[in-house]
């Protein structure tokens, strides 16, 4: 058993898997509302950004792994304009976040999907092992 | 059964519970990472906070309601120094989120829990109706 | 003379026109990373939001004023898509910021410049009262 | 002189100094409202937030250099337990952002000052070249 001194907050009724799917939507939510908006300009910014955030992702309970790509298509290098830079968006981040509560493993996944024009949360894929 | 264009992508493995306990936790990392960090000065300030933080929170797929209470017990007032104001941090915030997918409601709840000296986020109910 | 605490650690070169300058710009430099992201589905939403903001700015020191507003053209109204809300982004605020330090008045400016194709942050007067 | 294709949109009363006056308090208002929140647990955490931070810093306009500390006393380390970690806080933060607009160079600094309890954004030097 994962050792949880917060478990008792919970309602009773709250599951093992409840709780990894729970942490796993704290994780997306965090990555959006946290990391968007930093100025970026190099390719190696974005890589850096990247570790960051999975670095992040890992610092907070129950998580057990954490990619992060970030695709930028219109990173200009304008080198002559000190206005060439853009920040970092929602729908250049691809997240796929590993969760893990007692025997419960859960796969969450940010990334945005052209057909929706949104940048969806979802769930991956959940184990109970 | 709620009108979900989304939907295809979850794992088929994925319940109506899961959704709306995922949602819950994405609702409560939006909070803690979009809004700590504000300048706040007068009470006036809080109350408007508390309610755009509900907002925003409502503005987001399948949430029922959002009540906010920000409590900053050290919002001083010395008139004469230019320097004193607060910035909202999470442990000033108590949020109560209620999220409905199809047949599943969960309440989700963030606050600050003296015990654990942590800003705990934890399912407070969940109810398949 | 604005009673200042701080004043002693900022550079004998520094003039109170430098100050004001200053300020404004971390006025405008809080605006874009503060609030950029909050999901907004309403037009109330939206006007509560500029109040927000304008209270963050004068709550810290030397502001004197602040006028935002907030427009998002594409602030869609589907009922039945959950997913149609959109987030706040820097192209969809206009600030203006009047700091004022002893005698020097400076009014900041951030607001998309269609020209330039850039969310500009500029100095729009600098009085000497 | 610096190519500046927004430099009309500024008053004519703007110097060079105000300039650059500017876009140090823009840097600083960014630092503070953009990476406060980040979820720290190791020290390797703190050393790839600093270096995020001086990229982001760097890739706005007229910044000649940035160097970021970030000190964390308390970061502990509790293996067993799950919610022993951080968030990154102003007062972890010791900037200095260098920024030159034509002939003028600004350095500016953002640090915990204990006298004032405050983190205090200050201009350190201002030399016209």
């Amino acid at each position: 058993m994962t050792s949880d001194p917060a478990a008792k907050y919970f309602s009773g009724k709250t599951t093992s898997r409840d709780r990894a799917v729970f942490e796993a939507g704290i994780a997306i939510g965090m990555i959006v509302h946290q990391f968007t908006g930093i100025p970026v300009k190099r390719p190696e910014d974005i890589e850096l950004i990247g570790k960051v955030i999975e670095n992040a992702v890992k610092a907070q309970p129950f998580r057990e792994d954490a990619k992060i790509e970030i695709r930028i298509g219109d990173l200009s290098s304008s080198p002559g304009n000190p206005y060439s830079y853009t920040t970092l968006k929602t729908r250049h981040i691809d997240a796929r976040i590993v969760v893990r509560y007692n025997n419960v493993r859960v796969v969450a996944r940010l990334r945005y999907i052209p057909e929706l024009d949104f940048n969806l949360a979802y769930i991956e894929d959940i184990e109970e092992l």
